[in-house]
């Protein structure tokens, strides 16, 4: 796994692209070949590989060979770093209308 | 807005840089401007205003100029993009998890 100072750095980074996500998606139901993942992508087995190695590097993805076959498998809990993020900035957010919403109850009793 | 074939793109594009999601997580909190934002980055204002371009770009955060200030605001409705995304990967997961227990209770009603 390649060294990001931030995790996501790398998550994200590896999520920017639509092979990349397409791959994922076809992970998402369930470990495939290499050669099964790259059946669908008009692309020189090296380019895609690249792709399998930023999926690697990510933590997204985790690959085992096993005699010729090098089989890809998803890493569903790398995906909570992403929702945790999600969670954080939803938060923010949140936080912000509920002292929004202070505020103008506040100015209303001031009024009454 | 840049062009990207998918908008996802550039959304994890900018989202896959620490000051950027710094950036986000203060405008997560209510509108800036630019000062206010760069302030506490040790980080000359050229190279800051690159990321204010790639999160501007990405539609994460719109921005406007009033006199010779700009002010930067968070844009909630493109999260939901990403949302979606996640929602998509995770239902091809919980897809897999319903199959596998189709088929297992369905080995179970054979044995039976």
């Amino acid at each position: 796994m390649e060294q990001y100072s931030d995790p996501l750095d790398g998550i994200f980074q590896a999520l920017a692209d639509p092979t990349r996500r397409a791959v994922l998606a076809r992970l998402g139901r369930g470990p495939a070949s290499i050669s099964d993942l790259a059946g669908p992508f008009s692309m020189a087995l090296p380019s895609f590989m690249k792709h399998i190695h930023a999926l690697e590097g990510s933590g997204l993805i985790r690959t085992q060979k096993q005699g010729r076959v090098r089989t890809c498998a998803i890493e569903e809990s790398r995906f909570a770093a992403i929702e945790a993020w999600m969670s954080t900035q939803r938060a923010l957010w949140q936080g912000r209308t509920d002292r929004l919403e202070q505020f103008v109850t506040s100015a209303e009793n001031k009024e009454k």
